[in-house]
């Protein structure tokens, strides 16, 4: 067999529980991410169930689809595990144990005080023209060959289901064995924007996602969240790809401003921690609506002991009295779902844990609660300084309409708060207007 | 034609997005949800991205897997929206503008002040021997037609790309359509149960899960929890099916006694606001290592603010000192991860907001802050009572030794926070031993 170049590729899941939707596949989207970033595109994701000639015309179709096949699941102890048998099948091989990968499964089990049982001991089968590939993390070593289906070459790399153990498998392992288009340059970057609707922001760089562009360059929402995508692929030189790609950032940084906040993994709340501990500062949050969601954001950033001063969750009116003292008239007056309110908390945040920010959330999430003059979705936010002598600017005080059900208008929340504290560290005062923003 | 009977299905999801793992592809599951519910077995998931020719291959392979064939995406007004153009290419159809769906267009961009573009016009086309189907939630229809592929049949539903549009639109539409097998009956229970590894819980009932068995059984593993999935599917009429399902969940409920916290969508959060309220208690959280997360959980619940009587988010010692009077001395003598300031913390937080129960966690998160005594995933969980006048008992004051990273940790602490009350709630004391505690 000739020895295939990996122009694209193929993705299969493998599991009842997957085809029959009580568990999400996140494999073929991680898979994906990888193979791009390798040079390789991904033209199609499948998903079989446990059944034996379900997953060997997977393989043997997908063969037709790319040189290159990546399985993951199926490959565990129990009698539902078929994804060694199906190999077999495409290849014309019979199972034979594998003696070293028997003795990686017999070292982990008895690291663990247990013996190999007989339904484990099927892990160490292998396709006879197959190869074993050791897992460092789990039981199930993954299987890789190479196979020929009517005259279309294919390599297939089977690998565990849990992310936990065939990522690293997947570097060391997999990564080094993918074999490119030769003489192809792949260049791939993530600009990450906050507080743009997707058509502003696109209209602020016309032109640039034009379908025949080099480099490609889309825009991808989530959470509130924009990100935009550069990709190059072609026979440009390396340094010159970095160019090409670099002139393409250069005008989204140009027409996004202090809008980005940061490029690939990075997420708003850990840019936000990066930047105040740089600068020796420290926030605190005082939440009604979001409950903790905020804090949680927060404490999700490794490192956030640096800067996270602490946090109340002040989901009724008498703890928000009791714990960061605001006011009974205010209460009174202007209800909890207010500015007024808003502001007495994140001032009494402050004052409370003597952060040099604060960020206060009280709102209506729903599905309950709201009413006419403030229906659900009704949130206000308040950014409060330690340092600032004068009263709660406008500025630092804003109302939101959100659409969407709880979850989404809680979620929406925490993201606008953290968009507030961006802007407010990044230029000292908000852009125009928010998403969702009401005046 | 023959109308095709719906035995099984296949599902398409299409976008470059998702072939090229920029976005997740949640649709595939939510569909075999509702697929499964109406008796409908889906037996393959395929992502295929915006080319018209891998769309038009896709249709055709599908209907040959499957009578029925559910598409999402690819309806918008963009020009790589092809699925309209693939499937009139699959009828043999020609594309025609839909009177009808163009009014709806017009209607639904009116009332936002807009004229309609021509690029959405596009949205208004259909192949001619095919359906719109309206979309109250977005700009884009969705299209219904029955295609013919060398004497393969198969009913087509396409839908727009969002859940928030399609969900509404399956509900009133395309499941009244569904035609499963006629004479089949078909239910599905799902148990959940915290508490129990999967082994030790499979285990306390022998041979409930063997392949042959019906109704079939399984048990699913996600995030602490495990769901026992009960589901028949054959010719029994349908009260002798709920009889036979009934003798099956009678059997795990024996067996799993007190873990058992709820059925079907139900959360351990949910359930324990649920049980909290028909009381009458409030329930105060203390979290340092979480950080707002464990809130997070119990006010995701609709009318969570029946019972949560308020949290600090304690991540610094300082706070912890300052918001629930931990003492100096037991952050001196035994440090901020011992079951010693767990406790204080708890009992803290109960002075501070008068409520019935009170959760504390503290631990190690990492990536760093780990030492040889106290390695990352050291977790101290303290339960403490209002009307408790003893000292805490060891029963209430739990350690933990989570495996994972910063995530796992933090969630395996909430969810393992949730059970000892859980257990409290309904027992007085908990099992012998939760998951990952060590003595």
């Amino acid at each position: 067999m000739a020895e295939p170049v990996h122009t694209h590729a193929a993705i299969l899941s493998i599991g009842d529980e997957l085809v029959r939707g009580q568990t999400l596949d996140t494999n073929s989207k991680l898979l994906s991410e990888r193979l791009m970033l390798a040079g390789i595109e991904p033209v199609e994701h499948g998903t079989v169930g446990d059944g034996l000639v379900g997953i060997v015309d997977a393989f043997k179709r997908l063969s037709r689809r790319a040189p290159l096949i990546v399985a993951t699941g199926g490959l565990g102890p129990t009698d539902d595990d078929l994804t060694r048998e199906a190999l077999a099948g495409v290849l014309g091989d019979e199972l034979v144990e594998d003696a070293v990968a028997l003795g990686w499964l017999t070292e982990r089990l008895r690291s663990r005080g247990r013996e190999v049982s007989p339904a484990q001991r099927r892990q160490a089968l292998r396709p006879a023209g197959a190869e074993c590939l050791r897992n460092e993390l789990g039981t199930a070593p993954g299987l890789s060959a190479r196979i020929d289906v009517e005259g279309h070459t294919a390599d297939v790399f089977c690998l565990p289901g849990p992310p936990g153990e065939w990522v690293p498998m997947w570097e060391t392992m997999i990564a080094p064995r993918l074999r490119p288009e030769a003489g192809i340059t792949v260049r791939t970057r993530f600009i990450n924007v906050v507080g743009l609707p997707e058509a502003d922001a696109a209209a602020l760089v016309p032109g640039i996602m034009a379908r025949d562009a080099s480099p490609q360059v889309g825009i991808t929402a989530s959470g509130g969240v924009l990100t935009w995508r550069i990709r190059y692929r072609g026979t440009l030189a390396p340094a010159e790809a970095d160019r090409a790609v670099e002139a393409v950032a250069r005008r989204i940084y140009d027409a996004m401003g202090k809008h980005i906040f940061g490029e690939g993994e990075a997420s708003l709340a850990s840019c936000i921690v990066k930047l105040l501990r740089a600068r020796g500062q420290t926030l605190a949050v005082v939440e009604s609506c979001t409950g903790g969601m905020l804090g949680h954001a927060i404490s999700a950033v490794p490192g956030a002991s640096w800067v996270f001063a602490g946090g109340f969750m002040t989901y009724s009116n008498e703890f928000k009295q009791r714990a960061v003292d605001v006011r009974a008239e205010t209460l009174r007056a202007h209800g909890a779902v207010s500015a007024e309110c808003a502001g007495e908390m994140a001032f009494g945040g402050i004052a409370k844990t003597g952060a040099a920010w604060c960020l206060a959330i009280t709102g209506v999430a729903g599905p309950d609660g709201g009413t006419a003059a403030k229906p659900v979705g009704t949130v206000y936010i308040a950014l409060a300084r330690r340092d600032a002598a004068a009263p709660l600017g406008e500025s630092q005080n804003k109302k939101f309409e959100f659409p969407g059900g709880r979850e989404d208008v809680r979620q929406r929340s925490v993201m606008s708060a953290l968009a507030m504290l961006w802007f407010a560290l990044k230029a000292g005062d908000p852009p125009a207007r928010l998403l969702w923003e009401k005046s």
